[in-house]
């Protein structure tokens, strides 16, 4: 439940570097990993941004790591810094905005795959609850192909709170719903700014933020099994919002 | 890389004891887990199909999943029953069948993410090739919430002879490439038997395999953020392929 305060793997640590809008302590790198052009690239970009590199033992970063596979790398870096909803509001105000709101995600995997998910569909923030659920922690950086650092990370302590300030701020709320009886493919999304919630993995969406949805959408299946990931189920409808943006463009 | 000899968590338990395909040996309680609804439904379905349970200490279920969360339930079962794509395609041959060919997929929780949505697509089968990448474990079983109980899984030693079985058996082949320059949505799923191929993590999909494909389709994205997380991916492009049956079905 903390903080991430390291990242690791070559791609994570590239992504890190070139969005470069996180805070590096220090890039370790194992003085056995044999140099490829991402290793060189990392050395590269840290040079010039004035980051230090070291080389350590393989052991060393495996004490840090001790699981995980960190392929080589692994930079300190300062935790991530959450935005503050009002402050995403206001910066976002000039263009058509999607948020994705997340009910108590309790798994690592899946929060740093719908954050990535969610920067390939242009959605510009992910708004968590500050006491339920997963926090962004090295797994999530880490899944997400260091996609964190590309997007707006919002922490509130009421998920109530921040869907009436969005809602008073022009934005519908859309909550993806099973019991749901219309489809995500049926909604428009390409001329409003939107917030989609998703529920947690076991519990769903919680009825206090069902409530106050505009829309409830379903994704519907052709089995009976029980139901999708969470993450898969988020890529799905936040994708459906890409396709009609590109193809109604290109029809104008 | 063995063989799952064992599931874990109530849900996961739960959908293998409905599926009714797997041969479980026995089923451990935890003698300290509150009994819910779901341990309820557990023991009912075992005493349905004559499956021994029994009440055993945390301690016990702990040393046989040190890590993961057994959530009280652990099945001992036999290990999974690949199939052979012979007799896939002849089992399938009388309707329009999907089947999801996965190129050496190295994370165990994105190919349970995978066989879940493909179940729910309504996909047909799974093909792996035995050498490369991940096969059927725990973690892919409990990933998948169980579905890798209502899905063919077939573990082929060459795709390449796989595909090409496939071809001659009028599937069409679908290569998910974000090098290309046609759209997953524009491509119609609905009147045919169709193969879609997922590359590897890093790696993407070999070139001997894409060149037998007979499409290559790219998800457009929003931003230039390298790609989605193979789950994601593949849950989008079966998920299009899903409402485009639904959608056609409707208008007949």
């Amino acid at each position: 439940m903390t903080d991430v305060s390291y990242i690791y793997g070559k791609n994570a640590v590239i992504e890190a570097l070139e969005a470069g809008n996180r805070e590096f302590n220090r890039i370790l790198i194992s003085n056995t990993a044999r140099s490829d052009e991402k290793i060189e690239k990392i050395k590269t970009l840290a040079k010039q941004s004035g980051i230090v590199f070291q080389f350590v033992t393989k052991d060393k970063l495996n004490q840090l790591i001790p699981e995980a596979r960190h392929q080589g790398v692994i930079a300190h870096i300062a935790p991530i810094r959450y935005e503050e909803l009002e402050d995403f509001i206001e910066h976002n105000s000039e263009n058509l905005t999607s948020v994705v709101i997340l009910d108590g995600i309790e798994d690592s995997h899946n929060l740093g795959a719908i954050i990535r998910s969610a920067v390939c569909a242009g959605v510009k923030g992910i708004i968590l609850p500050s006491r339920r659920g997963v926090l962004v922690n090295s797994t999530v950086e880490k899944t997400s192909a260091g996609a964190v650092n590309s997007i707006s990370i919002i922490k509130v302590n009421s998920l109530v709170n921040a869907i009436q300030k969005l809602k008073e701020n022009n934005y519908w709320v859309i909550a993806a719903d099973h019991h749901s009886t219309e489809n995500y493919y049926d909604i428009n999304y390409t001329d409003m700014n939107f917030a989609l919630i998703m529920g947690a993995e076991h519990a769903g969406i919680s009825k206090s933020l069902l409530k106050l949805s505009d829309f409830k959408v379903k994704i519907p299946m052709l089995t009976n099994f029980n139901s999708l990931n969470v993450s898969n189920a988020a890529a799905i409808i936040l994708f459906e919002s890409v396709k009609q943006k590109l193809t109604t463009n290109s029809k104008k």
